[in-house]
């Protein structure tokens, strides 16, 4: 099957900046998320409700929400990771939200403070509350193609939690490949996996850590993921810290689906316009690529 | 089909250090080069035979491999691109000799001075002499996937000089995406245009420039290539230089042909004790990720 086009999530103002040590203030968040918007964008993962002490950079989350361009086809979304981040997400008028269950109990517990059983009760609840609120539910599986605590993560356990996320209510699956581990056997694997247990559409968020994250994009695209996280300049993991943890890059990888012939409504010069400013908010040279070696045909 | 092993055809002596500024002495050279032997890598592209003046970092070429480890089962290759770089290629003793023809006449003649057509010729003339001399013979078709003064470039018209090559004795065809702006898409269709006209081995040579090196690497072997080049470190292009354009890094390459259960006979640990000594050689860091992110399972 030959896919014909496929939803990028913009996640640079969450996942992207959650990540980078420089603070950058509410103008400017506000301005890159207009930007990001300018580009075409439809789905932007803007804000994350989680404790302030935990997250410095997403204190403001309320207040980036306020002031966002609002636009008919222009979603949206919050990610929360408990029912307090629900209320927060819920007052601030997100149009969906993304809530992370861990596929791990070790990593569950670290990260969450919840076992997995407690995070699936948790989202059941929170899934029940969002959408007579109105809002779209995503569950993020993370940790979903392996464990920095644990190892290797079964794609039959993966699934197991996926059907119990649609069995909650969720109106999306998404499938993070938190650590960077995967490789696109992988990605076809979980698919086949998932697909066993339900029919809602997947999307799949890989961080590029082991410089395999594109060529997973690309084949969850053609095993039928209807959406893939990224984030523009590829922000969110320094391509020379210890350890490299960003996101697959917006542009970078809308070149390769446009090249590929998938479409995806984005205007690739625009978004390394978005990119390059928060590119210079940060002080900080982007680990994207598309930017610095241009468009093909140029 | 699932392939179950592909070759890893090492270029970071070549390819790589040739577009480094940093010149590297011979000594450094020769313990690079036997690290990477040690890797377990079984064929390395140690030098090219092209004019010092033009190519700096080459000029000891000759001394390079006067000094290499020799072992049953380990080919050295040289990279030239006249009959000039042959007659030191047959001097020097390397194995094989890896001979480029451009696929777009401006590149062609900017790049070796010929036309395409005088390309083809001289192949043949090189081709002949290097196989009395008992040296295996790679046709590398340059800009097989774009071209930076042309653009677009056919798959038939790539098809067609492979045939030329095929006909005038090659024993490998190699074909290079120069300026990294292929998808796996390209590499599926360029592959079915080329076993069209041959059945000869097919080895890929691609860049990261874009982000789309390792999809393209693993889209290949799916479609039947039996070697891949690749450069330890990823060495050969800055991932902050105004047009970053380095091969894909050995050590990545290799992490996700072993998590796709594809042998490829390399000791992962010690291709990243090869990338670390050349990177503390050059000063620089490097753009492979592996070195910095760890291996998983760790």
């Amino acid at each position: 099957m030959h896919p014909s086009e496929v939803n990028l999530v913009e996640v640079g103002p969450r996942d992207g900046l959650q990540n980078e040590s420089v603070l950058v203030g509410t103008d400017d968040k506000v301005a890159y998320i207009a930007a990001l918007a300018d580009a075409g964008l439809a789905r932007i993962e803007a804000v994350s409700f989680v404790h302030p002490r935990l997250v410095p950079q997403m204190a403001d989350a309320e207040q980036v929400m306020a002031r966002v361009p609002r636009r008919d086809g222009l979603s949206y979304i919050g990610l929360i990771v408990n029912e307090r981040g629900l209320e927060r997400a819920l007052d601030s008028g997100v149009d969906e939200v993304n809530v992370t269950v861990v596929a791990t109990e070790t990593f569950s517990q670290r990260n969450q403070g919840m076992t997995i059983a407690g995070a699936l009760d948790s989202f059941a609840a929170i899934s029940a509350r969002a959408h007579a609120a109105g809002l779209g539910v995503t569950a993020t599986v993370g940790a979903s193609f392996g464990c920095p605590f644990e190892g290797e993560v079964s794609p039959d356990h993966v699934a197991a939690m996926v059907r119990r996320c649609a069995e909650a209510g969720a109106d999306e699956i998404a499938l993070a490949d938190t650590i960077g581990v995967g490789v696109p056997a992988d990605v076809r694997r979980l698919v086949e996996a998932v697909r066993a247990v339900t029919d809602l559409p997947l999307r799949f968020h890989f961080h590029n850590t082991r410089n395999t994250g594109y060529a997973n994009a690309l084949a969850a695209v053609e095993a039928g993921a209807s959406a893939l996280d990224a984030s523009s300049g590829g922000i969110g993991g320094c391509p020379f810290a210890p350890a490299a943890t960003g996101n697959i890059a917006t542009e970078d990888l809308a070149y390769a689906l446009r090249r590929s012939r998938i479409r995806t409504g984005v205007d690739l010069r625009q978004l390394t316009v978005a990119a390059a400013f928060i590119g210079e908010r940060l002080g900080a040279p982007l680990p994207a690529l598309l930017g610095r070696a241009g468009d093909f045909p140029s």
